[in-house]
């Protein structure tokens, strides 16, 4: 991957960058910009690492996600913006902003838009933590086990370790030189995968309980009750949507998540031939090709009803 | 890897061999047996490649699966014997033949004995279809699609798309390499991770329905009720013993099948510092340090209660 001259010329020649990403950070926005931030230090450049949202409870074991602050500078002016993991400011929750001094686009996402004034957007690319790697290394800065963990756990949770079809030999090379750099992938795996409460594991047998299959599309759902039955919280229902996905003849599946009486915060996902990106957007969400996600409102039938005669209109 | 060179020069020197490996197989036997076949041809050389369970419905995705064999050829004596991701023939159902010609091992268990008269064994290696790999580059051999197809899914299903603790650069590197060859990744991952069928999903929301923690030991169970009110098969139970261990304080995840109705296959499964070969030795069973299984005669509930006390003890 060929970093733009512009672009690391750009960090060369400024010194103070201000990195913030989208809200409901996963481990690839949150890796990158702490990553960057890291590298960024070693040519003793000024960072600050924004999020609105901040670091969710079960990403804390990023090293030095305490980097990242929910709340921004005084003197904004003086700071570069560098958008990671997205392409414009409503995803980072950053619309009302406009004092930066130059904005910078680092991102992976294919719904591209005209924000930046220099941008570096790879929808090929797995992940944002791979362009921030290769950024990196034609910095000529040194990977170290810090930045690597971050990387690492980026790439790792976009390319599913690797069983996403974004998974390629260049995407497993970065990951080779990222262990190399001092990265235990056991480790990260089980960070992002088996590190649930009793709790959670208790919702989520309760989601799967109200598995239906209508055709080959799947329906679970959590309801407000629900998270209080098991004492958790909103967050724990992340992945939910996933399981459904391990039925062969199962092409999308629906998670809904009952977020107030009358409202839902539905997930989608899909196998490579659909785009839940497309129902989406007719629900006025957004995402991936085969993960996405919109609000809607309505009873739990009626909705669950609207949301099978989209898919199926779209699958047709 | 270095390949000794007394193993490839005796596959240059000899013309057959019948390539056999573990019963109950899964991708690392499979793929190994089938991708050295597929290799050995090249040299114009005769391979029978034997299983006696022969290859589970879900593993017949693999290329050239059909390659494999559940009965012998007539003239044994004839051939050279290669024991493949095993290392003694009890293993492979194969202890009352002793016709062949001389024997090979090739494996990455831990539990060596002193059977054959080439032995290639690498604990550390995270697959057998790993050193596979090794040895035909040693061949100077070609990695056809079929052969990459055969050992990605034997590094894959070892490894756990690359979760567990043999991750490391050189097999992110081979699969690099076996991704070049015609590898589709996240074809290798939906076939052996979500190819369920719906009747399957039932029997595992079932089992997690019988979730029961004590202490950080975990268990689930399955019946033959349950098999049969699912109309599935006591294999369609492969891999529900991992599903505990998303669960952060989980450190054992104990699964049970019954199998006859006073007979459970027990399956554990620990985080990295559990041995739980250690404990499965104690019933007579085996395995590998994070899974092994063995065989026991009760009662649910007693069996539970011997089997909670035996691990308390070894973890103490």
């Amino acid at each position: 991957m060929k970093v733009p001259e512009i672009l690391y010329q750009f960090f060369k020649k400024e010194d103070n960058f201000l990195l913030i990403t989208h809200v409901n950070p996963e481990p690839d926005a949150l890796g990158s910009s702490i990553a960057l931030s890291l590298a960024l230090e070693q040519l003793n450049k000024t960072t600050w690492v924004y999020n609105k949202d901040g670091v969710p409870d079960i990403y804390k074991f990023l090293p030095l996600n305490e980097k990242i602050r929910s709340f921004l500078p005084d003197n904004i002016e003086n700071f570069n913006l560098i958008l990671l993991d997205c392409n414009n400011l409503k995803r980072a929750g950053f619309e009302e902003e406009s004092r930066y001094k130059k904005s910078v686009v680092i991102d992976h996402h294919e719904t591209v838009n005209d924000f930046g004034d220099i941008k570096w957007i790879v929808p090929d690319a797995s992940a944002t933590g791979l362009l921030v790697f290769y950024l990196i290394k034609a910095l000529n800065l040194k990977i170290t086990p810090d930045i690597a963990i971050n990387l690492y756990s980026a790439i790792a949770i976009d390319t599913g370790t690797f069983r996403y079809n974004n998974t390629n030999p260049e995407v497993m090379r970065a990951s080779a030189e990222l262990i190399e750099s001092g990265v235990d992938p056991a480790y990260i795996a089980n960070c992002l995968y088996n590190t649930w409460s009793k709790n959670r594991f208790s919702l989520l047998i309760m989601a799967l309980n109200t598995f239906e299959l209508r055709n080959d599309i799947a329906f679970t759902h959590v309801t407000k009750e629900m998270l209080e039955m098991t004492n958790t919280k909103k967050a724990d229902t992340e992945n939910f949507a996933n399981f459904p996905r391990m039925i062969e003849n199962v092409k999308v599946s629906v998670f809904l998540r009952q977020d107030e009486d009358n409202t839902w915060k539905v997930s989608l996902r899909s196998k490579d031939n659909v785009n839940v990106a497309h129902i989406a957007s007719e629900f006025e969400g957004g995402g991936h090709k085969n993960a996405a996600g919109f609000f809607i409102k309505g009873d739990l039938k009626t909705v669950k009803d609207v949301i099978y005669k989209k898919i199926l209109q779209k699958m047709s």
